[in-house]
């Protein structure tokens, strides 16, 4: 990504206001911790890896002007941020590490610990380029030139710090030479497929292909779709994946066409607290993310609506994940034990 | 329908401009065979049973004012009438019987014959709302109390000259007190689901929730769909059925979770020239469809497209097909042969 989508500048979280691309190019400053949960909660940025990345920034916002209780605040901070969205696991670990490493340094004195909270906040991001890297240099190996690709929503740059899990992997074997053309699910109601893989594959001078996201079967049963990589929310234990909605549809369509079906995501993602994919917490959106689009309705201004931002992949139907610790196999309970 | 889709007024051919729906209920009235021709190609009128009302009284426009060569204009009209759309059976179906009652009356005066084109367009009209009626009574016996019916597009009284074939079904069952709740596929690009089948349900007081076209795995995953039904724009002879891009999707996972899986259609939406859906001509649409909604460019303004508007549904995934002459059972090839 030429353009970050997350920078640490001016003593200010600077980010990409994703809510206006693909035809506006605006950033956002956020320096207080109530603008970084309202810019994740509106869904002016988004993607796991990245909210991780924000969360992190937001925790430090959170207590840099704390005068007495560090602590305290903290405690407040994390609690906070812990609402602004349910399913993303990488914000909740982001928070996690976070307060762990301030736990560890408790003895320190409060100006020290707000800075080892701003440096732990730069290294998840330091960190999240690397396994974007490593990520892309692993899933290289599952594309062949002349690959159709499909893929959903959007685990690009702007999902990450850097180029992405889903796309890194596209971006890593396009720089490499393979010829690829990839398809983009349009990926409503918020539309990230239409308006940022598409722009970020465009950028790159890949061969891209908008669909509606109802078209992806009759794609597959003309044998024009050689394999479907995403991004994760969430992977429970067993390697059940909670993704954007639409995602388990896909990996069911690809099932029965018999095409790879891959999920990228860094090891962050995964919980292994959660057993399963029915234990993970599908956050549900208001209806006017349906009904509308920008500023127009498309449907009865009040017709009810259920808008399931996320939905639950079974492991069965995941061909392999890949992470920056390597491709992980089926069986998934085994294969992720190895890499946490 | 209070407010009729499609009728003969002064005479015009008037009909609801469905492309404003459901926040204006405008008019159009067509007083040319050309003016036919632009309301189907776009899509300001849709909905195979309506197309072929449409073409009927648009062959007789063609010739209303023919002075000398009365065949020749036929031909001609039929012919241009025929380039609208591709897809949808009815549309030539119409098409075939005005010409079939034209050339029966060759012998006659030239104003007589025009006269009985307006009375075949007239008696089309007619006849579709009877099928409606019929579709209602055969397919009521497939819906059950407390139902929770998927529906895709709009199969309702604005594709039709009545209230529908899938809605047709629906609406019967709810003037019978069944209670069913009905989710609406909101059906991108064009939104047929989203604006016009909501506002048909919601209008006849049926508990209607609209979902994105990519929700509904997940909520047939989560035990919430009971039935799918839907309409039709071509069935093969061997039940193969064309019908608006995201059919064959539903189809496959209604299949995989399984869930009955119902098309309603008149035996006119059969074509038994085809033998199988692979011979049925997809229409493709303009890109624009996909990367703007109403005129806002959701999307790349350059972004490649691909836009099928149907897809087909191989017969194994369908459970029955409801027409006017009853319910057809599988093997289809056999129940087809049987009512055509």
């Amino acid at each position: 990504m030429p353009v970050p989508t997350v920078e640490w500048k001016n003593n200010r979280l600077k980010v990409i206001d994703q809510s206006v691309l693909p035809h506006r190019l605006r950033f956002i400053c956020c320096n207080s911790v109530k603008s970084v949960w309202d810019i994740i909660r509106e869904m002016k940025i988004r993607g796991a890896p990245l909210l991780g990345v924000a969360a992190a920034y937001g925790v430090y916002l959170g207590v840099r002007n704390s005068k007495k209780n560090l602590f305290k605040d903290l405690e407040r901070t994390i609690k906070y941020l812990s609402t602004s969205r349910p399913t993303a696991r990488n914000l909740f670990w982001a928070l996690e590490g976070m307060k762990k490493i301030a736990y560890a340094h408790r003895k320190e004195p409060a100006g020290k610990i707000k800075k080892i909270l701003l440096e732990e906040a730069e290294r998840i991001l330091e960190e999240d380029k690397e396994i974007c890297r490593k990520i892309g240099k692993f899933g290289k190996h599952l594309i062949k030139n002349n690959d159709r690709i499909l893929t959903h929503c959007n685990a690009g740059g702007l999902a990450t710090a850097d180029y992405g899990t889903a796309l890194g992997v596209i971006f890593t074997s396009h720089r490499e030479k393979k010829k690829i053309r990839v398809y983009v699910d349009e990926t409503r109601p918020v539309l990230q497929g239409a308006r940022l893989t598409t722009w970020e594959l465009m950028r790159e001078g890949i061969d891209t292909t908008l669909i509606c996201d109802n078209t992806a079967a009759h794609l597959m049963a003309k044998g024009e779709i050689d394999k479907v990589i995403v991004g994760a929310d969430r992977i429970a234990k067993n390697g059940d994946t909670a993704n954007k909605i639409g995602t388990y549809n896909l990996a069911l369509l690809a099932h029965y066409h018999e095409i790879p079906f891959y999920v990228a995501a860094p090891t962050s993602t995964i919980d292994v607290r959660i057993k399963s994919g029915k234990d993970i917490t599908i956050e549900e959106r208001g209806a006017d993310e349906v009904r509308k689009i920008g500023n127009t309705y498309i449907a009865p201004k009040r017709v009810k609506v259920l808008n399931p931002a996320f939905d639950v992949t079974p492991n069965r139907f995941i061909t392999a994940i890949v992470t920056e610790k390597g491709i992980l196999h089926k069986p998934f309970a085994r294969s992720i034990k190895k890499v946490i």
